[in-house]
């Protein structure tokens, strides 16, 4: 009889883990349970659907379930719960969500790849109506559902407000006030995207108000109520100018909580495999769980730092489709490792292009390093050459070695590559001196003779501890 | 009596090289003395120049001769031509230019940053009128000229015909293209760009031929003549489809020779320094010469290759400058060194962006590696983001070790930053395995969740040999 693996979670790292385990042993026989109704979406895509950027959910859908059949081999099942673990017994109870009933699946090898769910912060009221989170494919069908009744019910712009101005956060006040909605963000910590350098959060805020979104940092939600006219209001609690708390109340004909995401690990937790950072499921390097035959990846599980080797809980799509693949690998018998991530992400807000990699100086300090940071602008083209943008860049390094720990950049949509030439040289253990002599390509349409990363080492250089 | 340092050469590394000696040793006196009319030009913006993309050759200067003296307390020279290096006396002959006067001056440090001249191809009739180079800003305003002359001299487009398809040719085939002119590019090589994947080279020819530039390669013109009605004949020699010699007459306005250049070391000859690949000055890393007390850096010496220690010539705007400020702080008696070149590089021609770093295959071959290549295609954002354009990446990797030597990239602008990031890669000497698990930023609007350079990466791991 074929070697059974099943792999609960049917979106990035699950499919990935499915595919890769069939690639290295074809002999397997693999089901993929799926809690919702898509496999394989691509869920960083979702608010360009609920913006109307892409039209059907079917388009972010990279592989279909017949697919995932005829072409990889691997069975899938949407609509299909996993309610339990049965360690002992190596069984897992699936409830099908469409029927109700409930089967037992035995299985040799075990994947966890269930992913995150939104955080549901303690404010008074956030269950009721018209109170949307993005997650899931359905959840964003309803909320694009609720932008088309607002926008065609109106002849002023709806009124929405996002609870939560993280990447995400950002993300949808860009859809949603491209569909011509009045958009509010509320942030609870003193500023934006707080492990940013604090220039930068400022920028961002800059260029969401140049855009008519409304942000209010330093504002914590303390209850949502049902206002006149089928309209919310949103209490909320923020210092004023002299540390002195201030009453707001914003109405919004629908709210958007956007306050990131914890793993799902009911199921692990309940079966008793240990668990970590954020109850992120305990893995190793070859992504095995604390159960011989379980693996575990993606978004429920605790991750290391590259750079530290501390836990980390960074739930990121890349991150997640590698461990997938690792998880899959050695789930079939291989001797793959996943060596940690830099928590390398960006966002593109308006026509401003966010994005990080590696520690934050909070980070650094808290590893025991002595951060220093530059922070430099420069225009992405030699200065003659028509059409050049701004990049700004923010390093952040060890004072005492010069040893590259981090960047940061924002700008127009060439500081992703430049924040890519950072994240390898923070993988490579580079110097900042080191980053400063790289040979990088050049040409007037391109660059500057000194690419804004250049500059920004040279600069970090000069702050270095001489030695 | 304060030191004397003297810079050959008022351009990307000589002037990088008078500021730096500068700031190390503010005492030194510091005289720069340069040929042309023009100090501290991009070089690299003159096809901008030519093209009408940048009006005024003023606009191409980062530094004017008066913010040198101001600010930086160096005085420089134009019209000012060192005809000899007398190293026993530790002097230089210079000539004005504008007055015939000669004159002698003193140096204690010297620093040779001469630059590079146009190759001259033995074509029988390459001295003619109507026949450019463009090498100096006087180059590109006469070249502007000319453009200008027969682009409103005539009905039809003017014909121009460059000889020789390397980047420069290129880049200058695109602006000419732009200014309405019809456009031949006669190549000697059997293909463009042959350091290049040869998929890449003939993407390139079909660039340039869907906008309506002639290119001939494998084209050896014999002679350029007279022919009627001012117009230049261009005769060439090619290899036909079945390897028979086929005679060509390409009828042409003007005629601009873009067939590389070749370090302008006469001075460094004449008085005896050592010479190496090229003709180029044989420095070592500290940018020294064969004297004690003479420094060069810039287009006119020999390089050293960061990934095989052999010599290079790689003239590039980015490494004068790099190298301008080792040999200005060496010369102030710092302790600098200059680590070689990967030869990145980068061209816009149209809407297709051109890069490449590190090694091709036959200078991986050449120096001992076993290399193979992989090549893949991938749009640069995700699949379901409207926008997306193709990114092209060829990897050069050893394939005993699956050490990244060398890689090269066509397609959207996108591209550079992408093979920037593999220029780190290979500076760090990383393998195709480690780049295939780089943690790169993600976002829909940025890249797709595998960005291509992670495709291109885990497609050559497949082909690095098992140990």
């Amino acid at each position: 009889m074929a070697e059974k693996l099943i792999v609960i979670g049917g979106t990035a790292a699950g499919l990935s883990a499915a595919s890769k385990a069939k690639r290295v042993r074809p002999d397997l026989e693999i089901q993929v349970f799926e809690r919702t109704g898509y496999i394989s979406y691509g869920s960083c895509g979702l608010p360009y659907f609920v913006g109307g950027l892409i039209h059907k959910p079917e388009d972010l859908v990279a592989v279909t379930a017949e697919a995932m059949e005829k072409e990889r081999g691997v069975l899938t099942w949407t609509h299909h719960e996993v309610t339990a673990i049965h360690r002992r017994e190596k069984t897992v109870c699936v409830r099908d969500l469409d029927t109700g009933r409930m089967d037992t699946h035995a299985y040799d090898k075990l994947i966890i790849a269930v992913g995150a769910a939104p955080a549901v912060p303690p404010i008074k009221g956030i269950h009721s109506e018209q109170i949307y989170f993005l997650r899931t494919v359905e959840d964003a069908i309803k909320l694009r559902q609720a932008v088309s009744c607002v926008s065609s019910g109106k002849i002023h712009a709806g009124r929405v407000c996002i609870i939560g101005g993280g990447m995400i956060g950002l993300e949808m006040a860009e859809e949603l006030a491209l569909t011509g909605m009045q958009v509010t963000v509320l942030e609870q910590l003193p500023r934006l995207l707080p492990f940013m350098e604090p220039a930068f959060s400022q920028s961002i805020l800059e260029n969401l108000e140049r855009h008519s979104v409304k942000v209010f940092t330093e504002t914590k939600v303390t209850e949502i109520s049902a206002g006149a006219n089928f309209a919310y209001q949103v209490h909320t609690l923020g210092a004023g100018g002299s540390e002195q708390v201030r009453e707001r109340t914003v109405e919004a004909d629908f709210i958007l909580v956007s306050a990131g995401v914890l793993p799902s690990t009911y199921l692990a937790a309940d079966s008793g495999l240990k668990l970590g950072l954020k109850g992120g499921i305990v893995v190793d390097d070859s992504m095995k769980t604390s159960d011989p035959y379980i693996w575990a990846c993606g978004d429920c599980v605790q991750m290391k730092n590259l750079v530290t080797g501390y836990p980390a809980y960074v739930p990121l799509g890349t991150t997640a489709n590698k461990q997938g693949r690792i998880a899959g690998a050695n789930a079939a018998g291989a001797d793959e490792t996943f060596k940690g991530v830099l928590g390398s992400m960006a966002a593109k807000v308006f026509e401003q292009y966010i994005t990080a990699t590696g520690l934050s100086v909070k980070q650094a300090e808290e590893a025991g390093f002595h951060p220093a940071t530059t922070v430099i602008t420069k225009a992405d083209r030699a200065s003659y050459y028509p059409g050049g943008e701004d990049n700004h860049i923010c390093l952040i390094f060890d004072r005492d070695t010069g040893r590259l720990l981090g960047a940061q950049g924002i700008g127009s949509e060439s500081i992703a590559g430049r924040v890519n030439v950072l994240a390898a040289a923070v993988t490579c253990q580079m110097t900042v001196q080191e980053v400063s002599e790289l040979d990088l390509v050049y040409a007037p349409p391109v660059a500057p003779v000194y690419d804004p990363i250049l500059i920004a080492a040279g600069e970090a250089v000069k702050r270095v501890k001489k030695r």
